[in-house]
């Protein structure tokens, strides 16, 4: 049994990796951190869990955790992670990381749009960026997983094999439309995040300044080996969870649909997680509710040359705490799917 | 026209009485107060008046207030009315008073449930409960009304003609089970509040413990010649706006549907805002969303002498901001449906 | 591994089922039946399930269901499932039923509720009905299982010790408010069951002549060995999936709290799947989303010897499709949570 | 008093009509009619009349419609109302005509896109597109109007500047990515339309080939001066009301977005019904719920002269009886804003 830590297990992200580590046979959860004021039984901020789960959610203690633990998920704000990895790293410990502190390796990008100046530039380079389907093999032997962001994992899955064809596919044409439950914008005690502000409205927010949005160039430009600029629009929509992210890109050439339907069956082939659609189908995000998957549907204008991808995952899911889990049956050895299912 | 000031204009119900007054062909809105770090326009706090409404919402000055305006809507937090009031009052001007702080006649009874000690005991005395189908003609020449709570209203309203009938109606066995939209809960930045934790949750809350209850007790014992007690759970649920309240009343005599049916046409004859409903047919709160009705619906088994009545309003309309215009309207001599239908 | 088949397999109980029995590491999925026009993948009808169950629906032939399966579950309307069981028994299949058919012992009462005369009268009598706290031992050697109602489940398992005390309890004093999710309605093209009609909106219906009040009334009289009359109203909730079921009981005698939980906690040792909370909290129908689990809390009114009782169920876990798998695993010698954990 | 006539009553934007005729102090509604079995009161439909408007709502008949009203409103579905149109039209009633049937002037299109040829070439000639801001001057004349559909009232309200200005506007670049609450599906009975399928799910739907794409290239065209080719994906959002459409297009020349802002505005200089954000800021769908505003918010990505615009509207007001009304008003002479402010 491999003794797990959750440090930051009041948010979503953490509420769900403590579902589904109850539910891994292979896992002992250990020790529960949070910004908390005293110790207390974590149903006290999830009752869901009485009965079910008797440990005590703490304030972070770096030694404690150190001593009982040897798999740490850090499901923190941006800007805490870094403040903690140093500590927990050089105790040997393994570590996946869901904030962004550590997606991004352009030191100056994080800055712009985390508005700190990064305060561990060495461990950034130890960190593999944690999409299995892209990093697998990198992952199999991480010290430190930077989880994906919820926008890049749709977004990148549904463009990723688009990017290895620099000859079909106009890299820099890329719009992103994106729509999020509401989960995706975290469990903080704002006036805007209240029931009646977010209830019945369609709202787009950051537009064309998400934070995301270097994430999906820095990963994009790696693909296609040059860096790119994408246009991106994530909108909140009144549901608990789910994205679907509708990608608008052109082709440099004349194609076959068919052709398009190879080349995303052949990148994804032996991929449990990832769903191409029939032709002529598209995601709902309720298909995907409460599961890893990544659906893609595709649909192409030939006339105009315009593509359009369409994928959908759960914001909590495969987009924070499924990959997680992910990652971690990879990083151990396990079956990718165990506790996913 | 006459000059009204909203104080506590960025909650939901300030938000709907500017709505209201914006339409009312009589009135002119000329203050805007609300707990606020610095004066800027309203539509800061409600993009949705952007265009349509250009006043300053400022902090509270009482000296402005009292030159400016010469009805005034206090939409504020309980407690913190009574400590406005008197300043207001004694310079002739008249208010309604949207909290709870002049409805309760019982200062040991406040005490209990809201925590504190009432501040203002002798304008609680002239303080007039503004359910217009009960005291309407009070109402004409108060200078201060103490508008009903939401719950009240729904409540109240479905059971006085049975309170007149003592006869009738085993007044000691009402149990009354009441479902609120989420506006109700006012517009506070609390994590309970955040859209995921409401979303897709049926949740009964105060159980036999809220604030309504002697508001609710208080009226119906006055109708009743006595004192009273009832049984109250109120629940959330996920819906911007609307009440159902569902009570269960014992009769002492075997009776007739059609009487109760009577019974109520009678009491309710000539109102505006009391719709009763053909036998077999239950309010639904969608119906009277965005209306300042009261919909009522009976439903009587007649071998166990038990009375349903189920009644439907606008928690934000006849529950608050909508009632507190009817009352406007009847203090001012207008039309008492004006700018309400 | 034994062969299940599911019969109404397109409804929302059918597609829950199927979620767990492709958990369940004992089953194997071999027949999928409905309503259908023509033979095609369970997925044109659940495209959640693509990739992942690859199974046909078809119209439902008897001779082929008993050709390849051992264990049938009839996710049927009403008045459907008594055609076909007489066929499916005779051959020695084990069958769960979701539907009402055999719930009730009284055919006058079924002709009452349900509107037909009751085919099958002799099966009747060996059903057991499948509320596992209250009957496992008869369901280990059914076979037919009654699988109970939804506000029945909720309701009975909220009350059910208290009718184990005649001298505490008036029996015949319970009313009983329900408020349920949509999935509760079924999967039917009507035109009140667009999203549009029941968003927003709190709506009771069935006032007090339910089809599942003769259900609890039989169920809650048997325990206290004569018969009772209840008052049930229940309400639409706009969310997809949960019940908060509040009970009101009057006591004949004075008592404490404690001596209540301590009659629940005792009545419920044990079991798995029914969490007496706290004194003071009460359950959230999201706090049982996805769970097997029926959580009840209680209130006592002292002064008015008024008790409150709370419970919540997932309707499509415990309230239907949930319960349906506890009850196979107990009849197959299973442990009882297998797959619902 | 005009004597106004509603046909198709039952639907949502009937609903709404009747809404707002109730409302206009210069309008007599005087028939109702509907694909209805018998004539019964119109609140056996919307109970929400009860008690308003006890107007009978019957099967259409074309005679007694000509009678009895001087204006016709016709909420029909597509297809229906151009066999009505003509029987209507010759009698010398002005109609507003709220289907697709006289929108677009190409008939092969037409045929295309709703799958049935026109019976009424003859009509379409008369027919002035009913968007105010674009066409108001032919409106106040015409004797039929063709009422805009929701897409096409927020795309082109969004995009029609920038379409005056060719030299700027790559008119041919133009992606729209629409989200649209469901009562833009109508209000018919099938399974996918049931709330537990719709809530909770994003759902692209028609991905490039709705039928509105060819009404929105059609008007667009007009006024560009020639033939342009648009991608179109809407989505469909678990809500009442509201469309946001997310426009991208690109800019053929360096622009200041202080440059925009001053076309959007002088564009739409003295419209009431049309409010440009500040900079920085975008639209939301709840900000425009039950009004008759266009919201229009502009983002430029200097770099890339990629620009972002964002429309939004209530599609049963703006998109649909808000806007009728709208053109009513104008035909008549009556002040634009009547019973819409």
């Amino acid at each position: 049994m491999i003794r797990c830590a959750v440090v930051g297990a009041t948010g979503y992200a953490g509420e769900l990796l403590l579902e589904l580590l109850l539910k891994h046979p292979r896992i002992k959860l250990t020790c529960l951190y949070a910004k908390v004021d005293y110790s207390q039984p974590i149903y006290n901020f999830f009752p869901k869990f009485y009965g079910r789960l008797d440990l005590l959610c703490k304030h972070l203690e770096i030694k404690e955790l150190n001593k009982n633990s040897d798999f740490v998920f850090l499901a923190l704000p941006h800007k805490v992670s870094m403040e903690i990895v140093p500590h927990i790293l050089q105790k040997g410990k393994r570590i996946i990381d869901l904030s962004a502190d550590y997606r991004l390796t352009d030191l100056a990008i994080y800055k712009k749009y985390y508005g700190v100046v990064h305060q561990d530039n060495e461990n950034i380079k130890k960190a593999v960026y944690g999409l299995p389907e892209l990093y697998r093999k990198k992952i199999k032997t991480a010290r430190l997983i930077a989880n994906p962001g919820c926008y890049p994992t749709a977004t990148i899955l549904g463009l990723a094999p688009l990017f290895t064809k620099k000859k079909l596919t106009d890299i820099n044409s890329v719009i992103i439309d994106a729509k999020s439950g509401f989960t995706g914008a975290g469990r903080n005690p704002l006036t805007h995040f209240i029931f009646s502000e977010v209830n019945e409205a369609i709202k787009p927010y950051k537009v064309n300044i998400h934070q995301h949005s270097p994430e999906i160039e820095e990963q994009l430009g790696i693909i296609a080996g040059e860096k790119i600029k994408i246009t991106f629009v994530p909108h909140l929509i009144p549901i608990d969870r789910g994205i679907i992210s509708t990608m608008y890109i052109r082709l440099k050439r004349l194609v076959d649909v068919e052709e398009l339907f190879r080349l995303y069956k052949n990148y994804y082939k032996g991929e449990k997680f990832v769903r191409i659609l029939q032709n002529g189908k598209f995601p709902n995000s309720k298909d995907v509710l409460g599961t890893n998957f990544c659906d893609i549907g595709l649909s192409l204008d030939i006339e105009k040359k315009q593509l359009i991808v369409i994928s959908a995952i759960d914001n909590l899911m495969k987009g924070a705490a499924g990959q997680a889990l992910q990652n971690m049956n990879i990083m151990c050895g396990f079956d990718e799917t165990t506790a996913l299912t």
